[in-house]
């Protein structure tokens, strides 16, 4: 084989590898006989000069096959699943995993937990008392043929390849790079054996892209590796100037979700949840467009079915199935201590920094700064105004709930709110969208 | 201190690094407290986002402070070394040092050994029996006092920093750095306590740098950092575009080396004694003007002085000082073996690579594909014609000495050499020199 330094040589002067060569350095770092420096110079190499489709193609194929490809043979059902890059308040796959699969296509869902600013999945999950997301992949194959969805975290067993990359990469400045974040979240998506995936891009104050062009562009990377790879992918793009809904908290999440199952809910976890939802059917060839596929998961929501199998799911996976009916009995009680954030002038929400938000969130215990933290389940941040709002002098627009000190969550959520003088043009929540035949 | 991790991050997005932050890196890296795997995505980030001159200043000192810095105080002459970028049968530094040394100036020299195709000055010294590369730094010191010159190897004392990033570069394709080359010549040339250098900066088939542009690039970094560092700093760029001299080879080139201190040897490497002398006689102070330094390195080369000098250091440093009178007799028999390299056609040689004449030397034994190689003082390849030569079908070009099998060796030299139908124009030997008062 070549040796790996001529490999990282070529990929610094722009050249392509091969496939093969792609290969080998992925098995090589994933079962350690390429030291870490020489999986880091490759990295920043990449971070400078990219990858070309057919690069990241094969490379992402090599991630995938580093490890288990669950087997999801046996559930007839189209697969879809649904992956977010992250953001405040992003409790979407409650809702939506649940609304899906109650329409007939199945849901195998791996999911991740929170870091950063940014909450995750299975931290919201944990909140209900009992539930698991440690199931085996026999468990997760066999729920996902009966009940059609399953939602757990990876194991050790999927991808290891891109456990060993991402802790690389967290510590040598080479995260923030395209194709090395397109081919991290595929390869995991692509090692659950699903048919198809559709992305949510998250884009503003709140997501990893700040800016519309990147986030595109990672959105367009995504769908060309994942369809070169035989799967159907559909990509958003999504605002996130501002956290999604009125709860951003694990098990204030939780209760948000249970509400949109309900037919209620904010508006815009609302609508998200429809948008997904709607091309996720497509994807799984239940509804022929997504204007059908939107006015079935709006029937689902609104007729009980799709709540119905959210009771479902929590059974299956040992939660407390009441917590569907009376979500604030069944979940811990919110934190004792509580404290506002006030308009210190009158006008109109300008700006949200929903990072800000999100870091406020960690502050009060609810997120993680290091991976090994713990995490309490019932602090949070209730939004109460929403971007282009009109507020008035000591008009509440954010409550802090949680433990003892909140002056370091209140004084970074202080900082999260603008009120200027005019409200700002208001950005469309479904900003674009990326479809095969587009 | 700021984490690792943002310091790479800034690197990698072309912000510049404080002298602090700098020589918190190289100190980290020397004592091991930074992984390697972060020093690698830094060094593949310096690669591409280079350095400003102020960061490469800090860099620089931080590395020569990494390790022991020799006392040469007790040397009242002035201290001027010279350094090659490396090149095939550069030999230079065996006349060069005694000569200067025969004027006044004294030459505390630290080498290195042949890698690659380029050969080391310590390899072809120890072609002498009995002669000793290792002396202490104590010994070192104690001999430039006492006969001003003397020729060792790096310690591992001397500039530690620079072992442990060069062997870094070596395996993570970040070597061809000109801020990262600049600074470990340098700071390893600083660490041996001089007051100036010249720098012979090699351009051509047989330099590290092939193009002209990036010869003085590097050249302008050295001396501008070595001036920065209080030090006298010349640089030449010379012609490397074929081999320096008619003998490429540890013992053959100490029978050239001892015929320039006779006064005799090939016109090239005469010159390039001369030139670089010259320049090393303006910087120590012994004469006003480099053309009063040519007449004065030229006379010590005539009237024996210089080969009196060499005496001196030979028998200082354990070897048969016989050497000096009859080379051929004190140094080891040439290899037993020998092949002619001849011309195909009629007309004029047109193209010398040098470096591969490098290469057959080292597949002749003579030089080292890895450190830890030995090597044979007695191979090597005579060089019988130079670019615009004119040849006749049959005539030998070169003549490869050896043991046993030559048939690869033969296969690179017969490469090496282009016939065609008419002379090259002839580039200057000396192409450029970059003094400080220009």
């Amino acid at each position: 084989m070549t040796p790996v330094r001529e490999l990282i040589r070529r990929k610094r002067d722009g050249e392509a590898l091969t496939p093969d060569e792609l290969a080998a350095l992925v098995s090589g770092v994933t079962d350690g006989s390429i030291p870490d420096y020489q999986a880091a110079a490759f990295l920043m190499a990449v971070f400078f000069r990219g990858m070309s489709e057919a690069e990241l193609v094969a490379w992402t194929d090599a991630m995938v096959r580093s490890g288990e490809v669950l087997d999801l043979s046996g559930v007839a059902a189209h697969k879809i699943d649904k992956h977010s890059t992250g953001g405040v308040g992003d409790k979407i796959s409650l809702p939506l995993a649940p609304a899906v699969a109650a329409c007939g296509v199945a849901v195998p869902m791996v999911s991740g937990r929170g870091l950063g600013h940014t909450g995750g999945t299975l931290d919201k999950l944990e909140s209900i008392p009992g539930f698991r997301v440690d199931l085996s992949t026999r468990e997760f194959a066999a729920q996902v043929a009966k009940i059609g969805c399953c939602l757990i975290g990876q194991t050790e067993k999927l991808d290891p390849a891109d456990r060993k990359l991402y802790a690389l990469r967290d510590v040598t400045a080479t995260v923030e790079s395209i194709p090395l974040i397109a081919s991290s979240i595929l390869s995991k998506k692509l090692a659950e054996g699903i048919d198809g995936l559709v992305l949510d891009c998250k884009v503003g104050s709140g997501a990893f892209m700040k800016r519309t062009e990147d986030a595109r562009e990672l959105a367009r990377t995504i769908c060309a590796i994942g369809r070169a790879a035989g799967k159907k992918v559909t990509a958003l793009l999504t605002d996130m100037s501002q956290p999604i809904g009125w709860a951003v908290g694990n098990a204030s999440e939780v209760i948000e979700s249970i509400q949109v199952l309900q037919g209620e809910g904010p508006d815009d976890t609302r609508a998200l949840t429809v948008a997904l939802g709607a091309e996720m059917l497509v994807l799984g060839g239940a509804e022929a467009t997504p204007a059908a596929g939107r006015a079935r998961i709006e029937k689902v929501l609104a007729d009980g079915s799709a709540l119905e199998k959210f009771r479902q799911i929590v059974t299956a996976q040992g939660g407390n199935p009441r917590v569907c009916d009376d979500p604030v009995k069944v979940l811990p009680p919110t934190a004792p201590d509580n404290a506002p954030v006030t308009a210190r002038r009158n006008g109109f929400v300008a700006v949200i920094d929903a990072e800000a938000v999100g870091r406020a969130v960690v502050l009060l215990g609810g997120g993680r700064q290091r991976k090994e933290d713990r995490i309490d389940p019932t602090v949070g941040v209730d939004v109460l105004v929403k971007l282009g709002d009109e507020v008035r002098e000591g008009d509440v627009l954010a409550v802090a709930n949680g433990r003892g000190d909140l002056s370091a969550a209140l004084a970074e959520l202080a900082r999260a709110y603008t009120v200027g003088d005019a409200a700002p043009p208001r950005a469309p929540l479904i900003q674009e969208i990326l479809r095969e035949d587009a």
